[in-house]
């Protein structure tokens, strides 16, 4: 068996997120029928990580095992043919049978994206979350330095115990094979932060954040609450509040999921 | 009655054009809608054009009468919120009574996207034709020159009697009232092409074209018959045999309605 690992780009607005669901379409669910049809051999891809309904990735990673030789550079033009045109195979490699997609990842960036103009292109629309409204963008940037480092992310984590219970096996396993974190390290939400900023590029404000590991919803919730100490409803260091008190509602609400994208995961 | 002119940027590729079709999605019937939600009164926008299923547009104008004292900048954030987020408002204004789009209009710009990389981002493929394959873009720059000036476009236009028999109307009326060509100037299929170029835009080459008038598939028909000097299939100087030749199957085939913007509407 080889092991193979592609990288994607996905446009998520028209799919109901990266994992397969019966009956509608997602971003898994379609890449293993392409595989299917070019190869004959039933595999499910698995992604570095879920991406939810509406949210895009710029450089997805996911991982298969195949019988079939195929040259890997083949793989990439066979899947383009395949693939709808807001699914596209940038990348395809052989690797290690002990690489994996999701337990190797050492870290993953996503970026959100806000659109501050009066009026949002209607060719942006599925791409941004349209805000233009008043906010004070450097109260933004100075809270958005505040989650970096190693915290516990209760607060900004989606409240979906079925979810969370998969998830946290997943990331038990993870810390174990990467060795990012140490034995002594907390467990459960606590998440290390490398990377959170806010930038002003011409009308739009993006967020990136760049960390070992993400609850479900954590970016959308971040910016849900970062959006607040823009307005003044919460002030800068409420988001150190906030984290300390490891509970949902401390928090803001979710930002719409069409501003987010998986920019790139690091291994 | 207050003569009203708005500007509208769209996403063409959900709709079915421009034009009002009982039981389609058009860009002309969602805003018919949201005029007569805002203001109660039943009006059908005319527009500088129409535009085909999936063609997009930066800049089309429109126009309308209106009873209703509601202010013209008003107006622009009501449709906004009235309409979905693929057809905005970017600009109304009251005008004086005779301004019509269509017949007060002196020229159009219309763009072409091609998309030159081998893997066109999911984020593009509504706005552009993707064509990865080689071309002599140097020859498809010489030959878009040939056509500028008045021509006979006769082998560029769609064979749909029907709706050539209205735009030959339309047309008429235009040139009767834009004062834009002499009463010596030929009829029917003849336009005057003021700008006709390909440029390289990094990982595109697009293709903008300003004329006095526009038959249905012209700028798609065109685009396709450069795009055969490109392989190789015609020489250069082919365009020039092909518009003499006033026969539709002299020229290429019809390029993808995706690529195509209506860019701006000169007054």
């Amino acid at each position: 068996m080889r092991n193979l690992k592609i990288v994607l780009a996905y446009d998520g607005y028209e799919f109901a997120g990266w994992q397969v669901q019966p009956g509608l379409a997602t971003i898994q669910g379609t890449l293993a029928t392409a595989i299917g049809r070019i190869t004959g051999e039933k595999v499910l891809p698995q992604g570095s990580g879920r991406t939810d309904a509406g949210v895009h990735a710029l450089r997805q990673v996911a991982t298969f095992s195949l019988e079939s030789p195929i040259p890997a550079e083949n793989l990439v033009s066979a899947l383009n043919d395949m693939l709808p045109p807001s699914i596209r195979a940038l990348e395809a490699d052989e690797v290690s049978s002990d690489f994996h997609a999701r337990k190797s990842a050492k870290s993953k960036t996503y970026c959100y994206r806000m659109y501050r103009e009066p009026v949002c292109p209607p060719f942006l629309a599925r791409y941004v979350w349209h805000y233009p409204y008043p906010l004070e963008e450097g109260f933004m940037k100075q809270a958005a330095a505040l989650v970096i480092g190693e915290h516990d992310f209760t607060s900004f984590a989606a409240v979906d115990p079925e979810r969370m219970r998969d998830r946290d096996a997943a990331e038990s396993d993870k810390r174990h094979e990467s060795g990012l974190q140490t034995e002594e390290s907390p467990r459960g939400n606590v998440r290390r932060i490398l990377d959170s900023a806010w930038e002003r590029q011409g009308t739009e404000l993006v967020y990136s954040i760049r960390a070992s590991g993400f609850l479900h919803h954590m970016v959308r919730n971040l910016v849900g609450t970062f959006l607040l100490v823009g307005k003044g409803t919460l002030k800068i260091g409420d988001v150190t509040r906030i984290l300390q008190a490891r509970k949902r509602s401390a928090a803001g609400a979710t930002a719409p999921s069409n501003g987010l994208f998986l920019v790139e995961v690091e291994y």
